[in-house]
């Protein structure tokens, strides 16, 4: 692993359930960003390295991510492997109601490597606390993405709008932001 | 106060400190944003409801908000009155590496009134922990403001794109927006 990201990072991969590819959430950026997780777990699988894997379980009787419903479900590109760690939750940060930040300090793991989605919602508000909490926190850009809205003016953002500024947030105060190729380096 | 925000919600004030007034900050929205939460500090007062202060201890050297510069001091239009509760924290969320939600449990507080600084930063982090939390939470719009700057990209975005993207973030996932009149109501 290159010098950016400290070895032996956890993995932690945010809601990649079959909900995110239902069509009402609009146009999304970003639509390489499966393949490019898919190429960061081929790595941290060859090298043992942890891989844990955050699952949405939504208590909103509307959400495709509910439990039971077939949006609760991984997506197959992502889905974890035998073995791997699988951490569920109800709100949007994983670090909270779930024992996420406890089995990382029994486990003496202190840095991440952060991908999945939505950029501006679970990514951001798992990323803020894993930086605030004292995590070394990466989140991969190309990794992430998310889809256009109107905020409450009523001015419509695109997704990579919404995105850049999710990361501009985030960059230097919670985590240092990275991309797939840099995080791959000269593997 | 009006039934938008439940009786006797805590107003936890983030981060009002001289600092904040440093020109190389750049430029802000709302202006009137200190005059607001004024108005809503003499409704809490006279009322005799809880006012709760988030003091930034910034353990950065080059920042105006570490103790021991002017900047770490209260502005003087919204500083505690006596009696009042601060919670001196050192990253941006005010629930993390603070005894704030141990406090608002112990007391029995439910619900949360935000309103300070930055927007997109320290206060979307602690409104989004607040949420998460379980806690009743009212983010006062035009009683927070943030500073234009450029994304990752170089691309700027002013100020208010910023707060308002801010407030899209977390309306309706994680709090409620109100303004000030809003609150004020029939006062």
């Amino acid at each position: 692993m290159p010098q950016v990201v400290p070895p032996r990072a956890v993995l932690l991969l945010i809601d990649l359930q079959q909900a995110i590819d239902h069509p009402s959430w609009g146009k999304r950026n970003n639509p390489q960003a499966e393949n490019n997780i898919a190429r960061l777990l081929a790595l941290w699988r060859t090298n043992n390295w942890p891989v844990w894997h955050v699952r949405h379980d939504s208590t909103d009787p509307n959400s495709h991510y509910r439990p039971g419903q077939p949006g609760n479900a991984f997506k197959p590109e992502t889905a974890p492997a035998p073995g791997e760690t699988v951490i569920a939750k109800r709100t949007n940060s994983a670090f909270i109601g779930t024992d996420l930040e406890s089995k990382l300090r029994s486990a003496g793991h202190k840095a991440l490597v952060i991908a999945g989605v939505i950029t501006n919602n679970s990514v951001e508000a798992t990323a803020r606390m894993a930086g605030n909490l004292g995590f070394g926190t990466y989140l991969v850009s190309d990794g992430c993405f998310t889809f256009g809205r109107a905020d409450l003016k009523g001015h419509f953002h695109s997704a990579e709008e919404i995105h850049d500024m999710s990361l501009a947030n985030l960059s230097g105060e919670y985590c240092t932001i990275v991309d797939t190729l840099t995080v791959l380096g000269a593997v």
